[in-house]
């Protein structure tokens, strides 16, 4: 009895686990195609911060609709200019085919949503390359070295703490993130002044990560102003990602650089580092902010 | 009748140096708009490097028709996927404005050439937003530092040595490049296997930087892949550049770092230094490379 207690629980555990294509994630990055580069989109209200829909997860949304529409599955390379700014609800994705390729395909994506009069207003336009991620050949070089992150233990995320951000942010929800303390000084009061954010990422679902949730990723930590002393939003005017390998199973260490704040502008770079300490994924952006 | 001489003299020095605007990088990069949205553009054999036209100066060249089209002057972020190689020759530019705002607009650009039967091909499609670099303020607070490259007179160019790639290169002769010998073990048979390129940067006839011309500046060094030991050509798939201040008249410094050789690709980033010490441009590419 105790045996069969014990493997109905454990059975119980493995079904209730998320996992890639099952999720909440997928779910609300699912893209319909009603007509061929034709996606209706249920933007979710689930991945927001300060109640603005999270940059990344709309990058994942469109990378999800250009998978379906190109003869490739990844994003080798994917660029988004945001426009104007999303909200939950109703959406459309159009795509277009630039250029089809034995090992590399080009598309066009770009998100509607709808004004009061029921006008498509396009919130974000995106150019990408695609490829297959399965058929690189594994020489790797890699130079660059994973970044230096205190065991998952010793990190901290949003529940470990007041909230340090006012307003509702529904994505802490969503995300297993914990945070390097040496880059949490923003949430005590004593900014470090470096630009540097890092963190352990997961989804709180369990999925495990693959080429679009590193998307979501790149995007989804708190800003680096924060540790620069800045306050308020710092909205993405665009941004590049490269994703590099299919990630292995298990959390992702995800780092973030800002090196040059000027001129009411900064950049984020962000590294995607997975379980077996490959790059799996890098990103800019630029992002305004608001000085003095 | 002594000083007249020296007078007329100094003034014809004066009159041959090429200026923003009066230059062979402006003459070339030039695009004559036919109609709204419509550039005639013909693409010099003289930005070649080992036959293949330079994509720094083939993203100049969209830069430039996208400042004419845009009602903001300057490229503060653009992103290319170059489709299919150019050729020197006739091309069209067409361009399409996505969003204009108080102080950034976007806009997307293609260029196309011919083939045999005269229809459009496209080689490049192009996402760019665009400002006025002259309305930033001027609150500059980048922790990044110049490269440590050593002066320009200790530094060597094409025309210092044998030449160390076959095929044509009409694109040394329009440059002023002066590499760091610290990345030059490459021209000796002796690459140092660090994915490193810097150089001193100008334009052979004078022209002082500016926005445009750091488009080419990005991507007109030797490929890191040639310290990294690897041969041949190193196609770019996309590149990044975001353009931060109008560079200061005199020379540039650019130093490009690969960090993640892998899987058959690696990534160049470009930091552009100016005589200022300001960095003023910073862009991230994506190229094939053949390994083994």
């Amino acid at each position: 009895m105790l045996y069969r207690a014990a493997m109905s629980e454990a059975a119980s555990a493995a079904a209730t686990r998320a996992t890639i294509g099952d999720s909440e994630f997928d779910r609300d990055t699912a893209a319909t195609r009603r007509a061929p580069g034709v996606y209706d989109i249920d933007l979710s209200a689930g991945w927001t911060i300060i109640n603005a829909v999270n940059g990344g997860y709309l990058l994942a949304v469109l990378g999800r609709a250009l998978g379906d529409a190109l003869p490739h599955p990844d994003p080798f390379t994917i660029s988004a200019h945001y426009l104007t700014a999303s909200r939950p609800g109703p959406a459309v994705v159009r795509t277009e085919t630039v250029r089809t390729g034995r090992t590399l395909s080009t598309g066009q994506a770009s998100l509607f949503q709808y004004d009061d009069e029921g006008n498509e207003v396009e919130r974000i336009r995106v150019l990408a390359s695609y490829g297959d991620l399965d058929t690189l050949p594994d020489d790797v070089r890699t130079s660059a070295k994973p970044p230096a992150i205190p065991p998952m233990d010793q990190c901290f995320g949003p529940e470990d703490g007041p909230a340090p951000v006012e307003g509702g942010s529904a994505i802490a929800d969503r995300l297993m993130l914990k945070l390097d303390p040496a880059t949490l000084g923003w949430a005590l009061g004593k900014p470090s002044g470096r630009g540097e954010m890092r963190a352990w990422f997961g989804l709180a679902d369990g999925r495990d990560a693959d080429p679009l949730s590193m998307l979501l990723a790149v995007d989804a930590l708190p800003p680096t102003a924060f540790e620069l002393g800045l306050k308020g939003w710092v909205p993405t005017v665009e941004l590049t990602a490269h994703v590099r390998c299919r990630p292995a199973p298990g959390p992702l260490r995800v780092s973030i650089t800002t090196r040059n704040l000027a001129g009411g502008f900064l950049e984020e770079d962000a590294e995607v580092w997975d379980s077996a300490h490959r790059l799996v994924a890098q990103s800019r952006q630029l992002a305004r902010v608001r000085l003095g």
